[in-house]
């Protein structure tokens, strides 16, 4: 189960080889960036704090049926996962119009959708990860109809998990973006991390952000609104 | 029947109103733009021609049970239409990646798709007619399931009875654009227009482009392509 070489370092994670063929560690940085690496800076202690509530959400959605990569945590920074083919794709799920949503198509940020909006878009820095629908990702085989049904009612059961549990903790999820990997077997399984690097927690009274769009915005309290997530979810 | 005020006047057509309340006069212009207005031109007679050819290929999908806003025509650059609610959504249909596909995913001009792919822009000039998923359009409001369930087996169907009839034509379908409109009784209606404004077409063998592409890029040849077009389906 010890480190070994470095297989890809992102934009806030590396992935290490383990002794296990079949598993990876992943490790969480500080490193935070926007606009597809335009701006780059750093969050004190976001990669012990997207760790620590990416392994509470995945243990969350597991008792709900839903499978995640993750087998244990390995360390404050570190989770060990399982190793997967990802699906080369973002699933973006939105409960309210903000952030790229609004400006595509005019509406002002907090307009609530009338239902639950899946987005995909097709992870590639080079081309700036441009949105794709269903025909295109068919087209491009980066899934198949059957694998890309699952990863949408996958994905509209993760908000309705996550959307009831945060509503107790005074949080509305705005949006949020998941990755989904497939194991040898061919099952699809949720992967990546769940986080105010990933979502859009707004406070639900106040509707102030409680996320990375306070380091998009340059809006100040960075740290803090990530240790308030951390407070509501977790009490600590 | 007889030509009223202007009600509107796109880039291409002018709308009428009629003595009837129920029909609208679509005046086919010359003028050609590219790139969402950027670039302004004249194609000449392209109004004539485009009227022609778009009444040419509503006759052969109304026999194909595709119901169109066609009443009649009624001059050479004018065609009397049923008014309808428009459904505000471009769209389109490929076959073969060009254009924004290409520079969307990357792919290279000319690679034919697994299948054809569809896709919907929200037509507002203003934002540039982002492109919108039926998630979108469903939230929006945009029209609904039924409505878009309809539209999509349309668009699929006109896809395979355009390109059947064009390759005996020696002219391979690219991709293309349509607009729908809802009826007073709630029908789903094929409007607009099918011309080489709204149609790539290449020549099967040669590739060469007959269509707008050609202004667009600066090919020049415009006209005789538009009338390359004409003669190959109406040996005119």
């Amino acid at each position: 189960m010890g480190k070994k070489e470095a297989l890809y370092e992102g934009k806030a994670k590396i992935m290490y080889a383990t002794d296990k063929a079949d598993e990876l560690l992943v490790y969480y940085k500080d490193d935070a960036t926007a606009g597809n690496g335009a701006k780059k800076g750093t969050i004190a202690d976001k990669g012990v704090m997207n760790n620590k509530m990416t392994a509470f959400f995945f243990g969350l959605l597991e008792k709900e049926g839903i499978k995640t990569h993750l087998v244990k945590v390995t360390g404050e920074r570190e989770m060990l996962v399982k190793k997967m083919d990802m699906v080369p794709l973002e699933v973006i799920v939105r409960n309210v119009a903000a952030g790229s949503l609004s400006k595509r198509l005019g509406v002002p940020e907090g307009t609530p959708l009338r239902e639950p909006v899946l987005e995909y878009c097709y992870k590639d820095d080079a081309l700036g990860d441009p949105m794709v629908n269903e025909y295109h990702i068919l087209a491009m085989e980066w899934a198949t109809k059957e694998e890309l049904d699952l990863i949408a009612s996958y994905s509209f059961k993760i908000n309705q998990v996550l959307s009831d549990y945060l509503r107790q903790a005074n949080i509305e999820l705005i949006d949020f973006k998941l990755e989904f990997g497939k194991t040898k077997d061919g099952q699809i399984v949720l992967a990546d991390e769940i986080s105010p690097d990933t979502c859009r927690f707004w406070d639900a009274q106040t509707h102030e952000k409680l996320d990375k769009d306070r380091f998009r915005r340059d809006l100040g309290g960075v740290e803090d609104a990530y240790q308030e997530i951390l407070r509501r979810l977790l009490g600590e």
